[in-house]
């Protein structure tokens, strides 16, 4: 019996969402390189990814009104927040609850027909850098900044965050952030939204459930591990060489390094690493860059391990003045369109996800001979 | 390339956990007929999962005093949950939401060292039950009941339902219920779960996550289906044989038939069928047992499809007075045992599940050339 450990490499779905391909990522047949070099909004890749196909001017237009309309949040979700906001707690679980409890309030999360699910996707999509937005500012004991309608997706959730709108460098490299993590083929959160989906549950849960996973260390939880990484090298100027040995050693995971798929490149890093250069310069905080560069070069070299989305990212989101906890939050606000697109895809499927596990423990055991021993019986 | 739509037969981890070898169904080696046959505790049956073992009296003793030490729920949950008290919400969504709570409140949700693990497992399994039972008092306008920590888990589920102490026949049936859903392999929110589990991401997002999953329909969800189903043929005396045929017609599912894995004979099914036939009887509500005996012969000799878990569990989960919307919450206290171990297995496994899938729509477009077109360019 053949045991795919791990599912690696086995193919669970046909999908037209995304693909990767001799090291290329391509959204809908477009590649992300071309999708960057072309400075393309965030706002038109979801739609790239919900329809497949890109929109026009028109169409583009009426989606961003959809979600303009749907970006505040309620004054229950905001009480919800805050009941949250306490030291220690991690915001993906804060994310995690909030999300589920817009399932909670939503009285159309039960509908399943073409035009409710257009407004879930839309409501889940346009909410959840508000609600990000207004945690940031909750917990440190300011008031949540409402949405604007008229900013994009990137200024409105940099302004949501300091009440400043942003320099158009901070807003294109947020934009392009967005644009680079939206989708990626079945890694772990969307196909924890595909079994989910499959059982025809709502939307919600599968959202719910993804970024569940996504919180994971060994997927988008790895962003907020980098920076934790680079500080503690910076902040006890420590060798990076003798660092990432020791940390080998003990035969830990270098966090933003290492891939399933891609072996030799991730295909979002150059795009990744290019922004950590610019915002690095500009912000005066090279420091990172150049640490950021330093771990890349020894991890390659000795150990052939190269950097995946997560690695710069980190220096990224830093230079645009995000707490490191809040990372992984930001990877979900742009991967939710990618989820979105597939718990759609998933449905039409209509097929449940049920895989087998082989058995490998004791067998026919029986109840009253256990008790037996247990009561000493056998011994007697 | 081979598509394993559905993962249909594919094996994706070892387990000693549970198996299924020839329509039996086997927890750590222990034949479900055989623990029923032995009236054993869902206590202890927990603990068989968790520990691959059956526990001896004294470790079930500390076991149980474990359980009771963490069965009461704190104010802020049950603020909480009155924030969510309101017609029309899904009860499963309101469960969703409130054990992901729970782990936001945990200080120690992110801890993994085995004594955290430990407590975080008995935390869940021993709280929702509470949390099931408050809800169910709550969203009626009555005060909750807390807890009692004399009374054994299926004990203390319907007397935090009604405040009086059940019978024992209704809390045999109770416990028999609790038992027979425990675990089942890799089901579609275990799958979930070990899919979440995979990413190291802590336990609450994990049970959050499996929630989820089995409140869809063609997983958990089918038993609150179940009820409806029976209670629109009884309201409206319609013929079983036409109102089956017209739905099957109308190419839908018949909730609570037909299973992946089982073809001929679900094995819990004789149990819960005949726990049903007793509890009908008691309680003079024999039409739903017959109504149920009906539907099934007629889908066995018309289609040859079988009555799975959820098919016979609905009217016995009517006969101890539980709201239907609340059957797959009852499922849910249940399975959260299993999911409690396999998310361990899982962890010990550390092995990121993360499959593949096969794009099928179109390549390599230019963005450019799309905007040409839709600014007219292709036109003019
Ligand atoms: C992403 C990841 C889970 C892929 O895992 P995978 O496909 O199962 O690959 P494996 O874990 O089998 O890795 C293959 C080998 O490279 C090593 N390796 C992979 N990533 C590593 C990392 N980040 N640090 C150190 N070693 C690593 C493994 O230890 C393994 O070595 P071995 O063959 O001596 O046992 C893994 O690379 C990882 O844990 N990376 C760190 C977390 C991260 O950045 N996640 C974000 C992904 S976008
Ligand atoms: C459980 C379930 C998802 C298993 O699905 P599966 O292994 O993918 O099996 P399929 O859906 O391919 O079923 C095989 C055939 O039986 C039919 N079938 C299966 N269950 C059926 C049901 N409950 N009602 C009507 N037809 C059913 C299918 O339509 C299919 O027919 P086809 O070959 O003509 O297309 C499916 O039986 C189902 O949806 N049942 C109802 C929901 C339910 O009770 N779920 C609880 C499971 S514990």
């Amino acid at each position: 019996m053949e045991i795919h450990k791990g599912l690696d490499g086995v193919v669970v779905s046909e999908t037209k969402i995304s693909s990767i391909v001799e090291n290329q990522l391509l959204f809908a047949g477009f590649n992300i390189d071309d999708l960057v070099a072309e400075n393309v909004q965030f706002e038109e890749v979801i739609y790239l990814l919900w329809y497949l196909r890109i929109p026009n001017s028109l169409e583009l237009k009426k989606f961003k009104q959809d979600l303009a309309l749907e970006m505040q949040i309620s004054d229950t979700i905001i009480t919800c927040l805050k009941i949250q906001t306490r030291q220690n707690l991690h915001p993906m679980s804060v994310l995690r609850s909030t999300i589920s409890l817009l399932g909670v309030f939503d009285p159309n999360a039960e509908s399943t027909d073409e035009r409710s699910i257009y407004h879930q996707s839309i409501a889940l999509q346009a909410k959840m850098p508000t609600i990000v937005a207004a945690y940031a500012r909750l917990r440190k004991g300011l008031d949540p900044i409402a949405p604007r309608s008229d900013l994009s997706i990137a200024e409105n959730f940099l302004y949501m965050l300091t009440g400043n709108e942003a320099d158009q460098v901070q807003v294109d490299a947020m934009n392009q952030a967005l644009v680079l993590h939206a989708d990626h083929d079945l890694n772990a959160s969307t196909f924890t939204a595909r079994v989910c989906a499959s059982t025809l549950s709502d939307v919600y849960s599968c959202i719910t459930g993804a970024i569940g996973s996504l919180k994971g260390p060994l997927h988008g939880g790895a962003n907020e591990k980098v920076f934790d990484m680079l500080e503690e090298i910076n902040s006890d100027n420590l060798n990076v060489a003798d660092y990432l040995n020791q940390k080998l050693d003990r035969k830990e995971k270098v966090m933003g390094f290492g891939h399933r798929v891609y072996k030799t490149e991730d295909p979002r890093k150059k795009h990744l690493k290019k922004l950590a250069k610019e915002l690095t310069t500009i912000t005066k905080k090279e420091q990172w860059y150049f640490l950021s560069c330093q771990v890349e070069r020894y991890l390659k070299e000795t150990k052939g391990l190269i950097p995946n989305v997560d690695f710069y990212s980190a220096t990224v989101y830093h230079c645009l003045d995000i707490d490191s906890d809040l990372f992984t939050l930001i990877f979900a606000m742009s991967r939710v369109s990618g989820w979105l697109g597939h718990i759609n895809e998933q449905k039409k499927e209509d097929c449940l996800i049920r895989p087998r596990s082989h058995y490998i423990g004791p067998k026919q055991l029986k109840y009253s001979d256990i008790q037996t021993i247990h009561s000493g019986g056998m011994e007697a």
